[in-house]
């Protein structure tokens, strides 16, 4: 009597429609036909979060972020009892649930919060009922019965912390590609789709650049051992299992080399001549992670008379806050100048079995080299090396080394 | 140390734009900082509520109930937080809180559900961080913490509602008239703003026609006696005052009738030739009622040989359902033929003066047989007289009653 518990997602295009809603519908039927209880995570319809966002900012700049948690958190409530009828138009029982009915209980950061409790009752009553179940994604309630959301792309993190909180077989993540690819598809054409990964190799992936899954989602998933399916909501091939893959990588041949990421979304701040004294680069970042930027790459070297210098790289979006964060600690700091740097890009290769292959890193460096590619930062860690490079060559690095490790192959 | 608590109450149309929402906040923050506590209540903007009707009309004909009060809920959550946003703006305290929140309880009768309870404590935890507290309407939380709607107009029965909760000094309803008129001043120039109605005044007006106040928030003013002022959100004006008016009415000439108000969105169905016998009314009647659907007049005559007919009025938008179920009990009852007259139109005369003038009744029909107006029927109560007559003449008769009652002057 006991069914497999199958959760799947659909994110924001894929039910930016009535029509496409009602093809959502007609899959999750099937799955739940074919013996399965189906619980479904669904974004927003299209736009719809953006058009919310367009709204607040006609009224403030700066709005709260717990009125914006209870702006946004409605685009999901949509979806979700749309998809609820449609299913329910297909002759099969369904309930949709906000995030607070489905007993998703998060921190008070809102607009970024985190879950730390499921509530599970709810979902397994309406199992009993024979219904389909439809969680809105992306938020939750706080202790204080304050609705939270999770920051953008939470609906993945949503599916799979139902998916954890229901020992379900297994999360689909359904999206507009077949999987997880070993480079950008749109970049290189004879990128090629990847079976399975490792929960670190996909958390490496993610981080650097490829923006088919979640971050928070795959922690998720590596912390409670979430096996994922990610694939396409188009077709019924199989896509990427993202899972432990130490069981299998014992029988088989390691790939040294899964996968090459880019990211075109990150500026470089350089700051010169400030003295080589301890907790100068802790004050500077201490001030922008209160300013909530979260900073990637980072290098600090020592010049001659002790005089440093560092640069880091963070995300497009938060340059101008990065900008006055710094420039408020210039003088505190003795700063001698700040420089910005837009064209960069960040190019990474991710691969657990890098660990085994000390060479690897020269060899990515030497290609790069060959070509005149001019590498200006670099970070390295057991299974990801990235560099970060001009912004114009970085088309031509990924194709080189998405050749140079066979991935085309 | 005790403020006063005044509800305001703000339709759709007051909130149809990101300006309007501004106005409202204003307006909200000027009545806090003359010190008062302060409950908004607002409806979804503009017509939000039927976008989301046609979204869910594109997938079904027959939505389930449960999953549209999900889906239109959101539109007054997405006012309330907008407009909390904007009273930030302006530096004052705000917090919106959905239906179940704000502590909302109802039955499971969705798309129409009743008011059970409010747990106030949510709200009055929000005063005392000076919070002005913005209660999304039209919405409430079953037990089973399903989200249940009260059906349109509900905005007006959730401000009634949180002020009885409250204690509230009175309940300001804001809408884009000045206040409740001696008739619809859209079809007569000379209608007059009435300064004071009582809660039956009103009730009978609002059943009649006007369509200024939700029926079912003036039955629970009356019932929790609260005082309901009705006034214009486009300026300061003293609008109408809803409230016990006995103590009042000892002390002043009281006004025969307060109002002339018509409904032309009925159709009247005649069933010809059922034998008279005991129960066919009731069945026809409980028929009518198990399809949800209100009766509002009705007139029974005998003919010759115990062959009855029976006419009925219902909204027009009941019309289609109304004629299935009259159908389906034809034969059982012996129905020999039935019509539907989509051409009538109801007029009415209210007030609670007219029950120690027992001529009013007289006064008005031979008004309307002077101008050859026929009327085809009646029904009384101490406080109204309402009758049926031809669509065509409604202008005409309700110029003519206004004037014959003086609510002209």
């Amino acid at each position: 009597m006991h069914k497999n518990i199958i959760v799947m997602k659909f994110g924001g295009t894929s039910v930016s429609s009535i029509e496409k809603i009602k093809k959502v519908a007609e899959r999750a039927v099937k799955l739940k036909n074919e013996g399965s209880n189906v619980v479904i995570t669904v974004s927003a319809m299209g736009d719809t979060t953006d058009d919310l966002i367009d709204l607040a900012s006609g009224i403030s700049q700066n709005p709260s972020r717990r009125e914006m948690d209870m702006l946004l958190s409605t685009g999901e409530q949509v979806s979700s009892s749309l998809l609820a009828i449609a299913i329910n138009e297909r002759n099969s029982k369904a309930v949709s649930l906000t995030g607070w009915q489905a007993g998703i209980f998060t921190d008070d950061t809102f607009s970024d919060a985190k879950i730390l409790t499921i509530k599970n009752d709810r979902i397994f009553d309406e199992f009993k009922k024979d219904n389909i179940v439809i969680v809105a994604g992306f938020q939750g309630i706080t202790n204080n019965m304050d609705i939270a959301t999770l920051g953008r792309g939470g609906s993945d993190t949503t599916a799979v912390a139902i998916a954890a909180a229901l020992n379900a077989k297994h999360c689909e993540i359904f999206t507009d590609v077949d999987g997880v690819f070993t480079t950008d598809p749109n970049m290189i054409a004879d990128a090629k789709k990847i079976d399975v990964l490792s929960y670190d190799e996909m958390l490496e992936l993610a981080s650097s650049g490829a923006k088919v899954l979640h971050l928070r989602a795959v922690e998720f998933a590596k912390a409670h051992g979430v096996k994922i399916h990610v694939r396409s909501s188009f077709n019924n091939n199989e896509g990427t299992w993202v899972m432990n893959t130490e069981k299998i990588n014992e029988k088989m041949e390691q790939a040294m080399v899964v996968g090459v990421s880019y990211d075109t979304n990150q500026v470089k701040f350089s700051v010169f001549g400030i003295p080589d004294k301890p907790g100068i680069a802790a004050q500077l970042f201490s001030g922008l992670a209160k300013a909530h930027i979260n900073i990637d790459l980072i290098v600090q070297n020592v010049g001659e008379n002790g005089i440093a210098a560092i640069s880091f790289t963070i995300k497009k979006e938060d340059l101008k806050t990065g900008e006055k964060v710094v420039k408020a600690l210039q003088q505190d700091l003795g700063i001698k100048n700040i420089e910005i740097d837009t064209e960069i890009a960040k190019l990474s290769i991710v691969g657990a079995g890098m660990k085994s292959h000390p060479g690897v890193a020269a060899e990515m460096f030497s290609s790069l080299g060959s070509k005149q590619i001019n590498i200006e930062m670099i970070s390295t860690s057991p299974i990801i090396i990235s560099c970060v490079i001009r912004k114009e060559r970085i088309s031509e690095a990924v194709k080189l080394l998405h050749e140079v490790f066979g991935l085309n192959k």
